[in-house]
């Protein structure tokens, strides 16, 4: 039998992609650190294609890579070298199919840009409230398969608790149509978070049905310099305890990460004395309605009175919202603008993340004096970005097991997690499989071989070999 | 050997229960409805304990059924009648073990009563929101292992939402420590989600680490009477548009309802004029700090003049907050006073619920004239108790199966769920069987078979026969 003639009765000539040069964007993440080959590029259009090509893949033990935006940073869809594989691009399945403003919630296709979607949502006078920096090529598939944070995580949660229902189809080509727009619903095991964060190796998720929310009349934001981190999170707790589900964001960074967007972005107008203290909070407060007075006023002062706060510049209008959320996403591209960082992307419990970063600071300091770090991110999530820079930049890289081992030997002792919204890919599973508690991976890698007996989906990633291993006796 | 010894070895002679007289609190159900036998009743005190005592039965293919407070009315926690199942019961592990209000997490055992959770974290400063009226008696491992429901999820969540780590013995004995107090954490299958709601029959929760929160400062409830449930979903609408995330409570229920409490439960002060309208909505408004003027105020006075509103009342003290709270607590007594109910927990789509309770009651009306329905519940998450009672009320269990076909037939026609909080249980395994997805139940049992191979959990609840068909030829 010939395979690709076979797809192509399935999704149509032009959407089996067999050519290198056709290929080539989709076996290449976009930093360009993984890389891999594969059989054929296939495109399906629907749901019912995608279960047809699983079906023949599952029949004739070929592996499927399933990739939608491609943007997760740490090679989670991009196949392996052995050719053997097919990369299944959902990206021609970018249909909103439905916005119901009254139960607040909306049925997307896996391939739907994110921006798409937050654009669709606020066209109904609704707000879909995940985003983050890659939202104008990021896909909805991928942000459900890798349960996406972002910047609003704080108020509205992951991707996973923006999910009410979700289209998944297994590996033989099974679907599971569980799209229910439902608040409650206890018939039995929720199977859609398994699938949630299992990064393609499961099944791949076709649909899903997202929550929206009112969008907020009144936004605030507020740019805080603070001694330490552990005065932040003191604000943040009293900030949570003054306005509560006001708090929409709180971001924290090093002065130094203001003082680089500075310094490398020109665009980007950075109206704050950043020397006055050496850490700063982006915080953004949101009210269905507008309230009497700007809510940051009166807090600020007592703030201040009571020695939390150094300094701080409060935001007069939308444009002045958007410049201070500006220096916060142009802190990458200021980092990759003087040479890249070794990114490291943690979670800790807000009550101990100021002293992880003390201790890993102390410790990373204490072995490479040529440090220069770029520690920023979700405080309000216990989400860090604790990049790693060095000056010259290379020797950052040519340390790299080194220093994340310093990172992530105190995350272990924190009880944290060293992929807080990025997922484990094949950048971080050598570290991911040494770490993660091992009754946890058997019981995963069960799962595994329960859904997936052959071992077709997305192999290398995330799982040990052996979740694979069928597969292994089978090609 | 003798299995009875064994079992004393691990947790001592006093808690094994093997006398009738002993053993009869664990085998009963409170509604009587469901009975069961067991070998003994085995009371751990401690994950340990648990364990050993899950692999002894694991490897003597004895079946367990884990009971914590037994309030789930839908008999998931009583034993079958063969006499060949221990009762697990998790009351002795009832400690408090850590309050962090910074981290706003609490950890807890499974055998903690509810209230006692509560209080535990108001004594600390915050919110633990789960709440319902078994909270005196119900357990945190229960309302895990179902994924309880209750009055504060329009705002907080189901059980499921507010859990960030848990603790779980698998059947073998093999304890899954996964006590993370992680707001973020990509690393893997998300594994405690199997768990919640799965009624015992993957494992047993030992342990969790559940979310808090600010405690309001500001309360306000009013009572508002409405033409219909469509009226009703509109005000809720509007409600979230204008106040964002402060509905914390949206209950609905007809005035035959709130008549019968006011008739039957003399305690409760009815103060309203139910007549002015044939449905009424309790909502409740919370704040972090007090605002400048009652919020129901303004609110109602547009929606009178929108004709949103036929009536309402608004509470002007906690007291009298209290006061309309017990109104709407007090409908299942008032019911049970004239005789039981056919009880049904349905969920709908918000954007659906209102057409589905009037075709409901249309066709069952239809049916049966002498029908005395008392149609109530957390309108704000799209879950209705449509319980179904008579004059006589014997009527109504004489046609049982009549009725319930036509109320299941509707859910099913609106893509809804025969089962919001309470479970499935053994209760209302036949129609789940009947009417959920097959190949969504194919995967829970390939799931069970994975965990649970000798299939000793929970025997008889939730899932069809085949997910225990090992344990029935070892047996």
């Amino acid at each position: 039998m010939d395979i690709i003639s076979e797809f192509k009765k399935i999704v149509g000539e032009a959407n089996v992609l067999t050519e290198a040069s056709d290929k080539a964007g989709y076996l290449e993440e976009w930093t360009q650190r993984f890389h891999g080959k594969a059989l054929a590029v296939v495109r399906p259009a629907s749901t019912g294609e995608v279960s047809a090509v699983l079906k023949l893949c599952n029949d004739n033990s070929i592996s499927v890579v399933p990739q939608s935006g491609n943007t997760d940073l740490v090679g989670g869809s991009v196949p392996d070298d052995s050719g053997r594989s097919i990369v299944l691009s959902l990206t021609r399945m970018n249909k909103v199919e439905n916005i119901d403003p009254i139960n607040d919630t909306m049925l997307v296709e896996a391939g739907v840009i994110l921006q798409r979607a937050q654009e669709a949502a606020r066209d109904a006078g609704r707000l879909f409230p995940l985003s983050f920096a890659a939202q104008g090529t990021a896909c909805l598939g991928g942000c459900l398969a890798t349960n996406a944070g972002g910047t609003a995580v704080l108020r509205y949660g992951n991707t996973r608790e923006l999910v009410l229902g979700l289209e998944v189809v297994l590996a033989d080509g099974t679907v599971i149509n569980m799209l229910r727009g439902l608040r409650k619903d206890n018939t039995g095991y929720d199977l859609k978070h398994l699938f949630l964060a299992s990064e393609g190796t499961l099944g791949v998720i076709t649909r899903a049905v997202v929550k929206l929310f009112p969008v907020p009349q009144a936004v605030y934001v507020a740019f805080i310099g603070v001694e330490n981190p552990h005065k932040a999170a003191d604000l943040l707790a009293r900030l949570k305890s003054e306005t509560g589900s006001a708090v929409t964001g709180f971001e924290l960074m090093m002065s130094k990460c203001v003082e680089r967007v500075a310094r490398e972005i020109p665009a980007v107008h950075v109206n704050v004395d950043v020397s006055a203290a050496p850490w700063w909070c982006l915080v953004e407060l949101s009210y269905p309605r507008e309230p009497e007075a700007n809510p940051f006023e009166a807090f600020l002062e007592k703030a201040f009175e009571d020695g939390l706060v150094e300094d701080a510049v409060i935001a007069n209008s939308v444009k002045e919202n958007r410049a201070i959320w500006s220096i916060r996403e142009s802190i990458p591209s200021a980092d990759a603008h003087v040479g890249n960082n070794l990114h490291n992307d943690v979670s800790i419990q807000i009550s101990e993340i100021a002293d992880f970063v003390d201790e890993t600071l102390a410790r990373l300091y204490a072995k490479y004096e040529w440090l220069d770090p770029s520690v920023y991110g979700h405080l309000g999530d216990g989400n860090l970005h604790f990049n790693i820079g060095s000056i010259p930049y290379q020797l950052a890289f040519e340390n790299e097991e080194g220093i994340r081992e310093i990172v992530y030997e105190r995350v272990a002792a924190h009880n944290g997690s060293i992929s807080a919204e990025h997922g484990i890919g094949r950048l971080k599973r050598a570290h991911f499989l040494r770490l993660k508690n091992s009754d946890e991976l058997a019981v995963m890698v069960a799962i595994k071989k329960a859904l997936d007996p052959k071992g077709i989906m997305n192999p290398g990633i995330l799982l040990p070999d052996e979740a694979w291993q069928n597969q292994v006796s089978a090609g």
